[in-house]
């Protein structure tokens, strides 16, 4: 096999190729390019060389330097905001670091955010105990009607806000959450530590969605910027349904990482 | 424990708070609600109300009905789509299906799209041979240089195109996929079936990306719509090296799942 003629042989878009990135770096063969995704794709190359941390042009410098519209610019950067590889800080905007690489495992997000060593914290938005609603009575192995609690708080990681997780649990299970719980801290270890409930197995489902209103205001994003969606069922190590939790996190900011066996 | 004086106790927004929906149906408390958001709520009441399959009424229809401009409309219809509520069909829209649900798991996609029922299907868009660059060479256990195959096909599920899939693996491994493979059948099965070469594991990572013009048009969505975004690196039965593939889902139309134990 000789590898020069390979060499020879291969399509121009391919030489460069970086497993991972879009083929032909998203741009189409034929049909038009356009104008701002060709800037973006500028901008990203740009990106690439400062390295992180480091703060981008403003956006007329970038205007100027293209031969563009500010507008134009604007929307390859909201672009590139959306899928994380630019960050705002103060005034200005930074090239952003990789993202978050979450392992999909029973472990809680304190563990996953301490093993990429980071610090995790959580912010208490509720706490409400209220009738077990039928569609909830399975998952958390209550009666519909019986008291469940529902706790809601933000995620963050080093201070900044990353998600937002909603948990339903029944009260019978956990009745002194509202008195006895730091809600700034792992719910796991409180379940472990103070109730001996461990878990046993549990079901998720992961989907994109756009954030509402109320949930960009409270995680502190733009509205609709995508995020990832975590839907889980767990239950316990006997088998009896523990909670339904739903948690959703930026998608600027995460990824999601699994084995498969 | 009395119920009934829960159910008095509880907050109105949980009543009819289903688990799974985002909390108070996305409006903050605090703050204004976006015009087109509260137009959103109402048309995703309507599209509950309808049922799959169903075609909602113009644009012109709701602007009247809501009382707002056709813009806003468009901008509501624009999320609920993006978000897979939603589908255009031939100048319309109607009320899209659930989401696939595809399990995280080393069996293919023609396997998971059979499983919920549909009929998988693939179109080849490009099968070049190349010179193995060094960031792919660890990932298909190939020395840099050596030739490799990179396979890009479009996904179909029941003749819908639904995603896009990068594949590369090492010529030395799989000689004659150009001549030997038919490019609309599973490559799981062929690598089994003909070559004798099983999966052992596989590392996955999971993200939300934006579909860039290409990628767009191949699988024809609207640009910038958000896209699931799976990385898999594979090993054979034995820990060699197998494949690297980057398969780009629509994420208004798949959801993934998965056990953990």
């Amino acid at each position: 096999m000789d590898h020069q003629e390979n060499t020879a042989a291969a399509p121009a878009h391919l030489r460069n190729q970086v497993p991972g990135a879009p083929v032909r770096s998203g741009i189409p063969e034929h049909g038009r390019i356009p104008k701002y995704y060709a800037v973006k794709a500028r901008i990203a190359e740009l990106v690439e060389e400062l390295g992180v941390g480091r703060a981008l042009p403003t956006e007329r410098d970038l205007a100027e330097r293209y031969e563009v519209a500010r507008e134009t610019v604007r929307q390859a950067l909201r672009e590139l905001l959306l899928e994380g590889r630019l960050r705002r800080q103060g005034r200005g905007t930074v090239v952003a670091g990789p993202k978050l690489e979450q392992p999909l495992s029973l472990a809680s997000y304190t563990e996953g955010v301490r093993r990429q060593g980071r610090t995790p914290g959580r912010t208490l938005i509720s706490l409400d105990r209220f009738p077990c609603p039928d569609a909830l009575a399975d998952a958390i192995g209550a009666a519909p009607g019986e008291p469940a609690w529902h706790m809601e708080r933000v995620l963050l990681a080093d201070d900044e806000r990353v998600g937002l997780e909603s948990t339903y649990v029944s009260v019978a299970r956990v009745p002194r959450l509202d008195t006895d719980f730091d809600p700034d801290s792992s719910f796991y270890a409180y379940l472990r530590d103070r109730l001996g409930i461990a878990f046993g197995d549990a079901d998720e489902r992961i989907e994109t969605v756009l954030a509402t209103p109320r949930e960009a205001l409270l995680i502190g994003t733009p509205p609709a910027l995508p995020m990832l969606l975590l839907h889980r069922m767990s239950r316990d190590t006997e088998g009896r349904p523990l909670e339904r939790v739903r948690t959703l996190y930026r998608g600027d900011r995460f990824s999601f990482t699994t084995h498969l066996g």
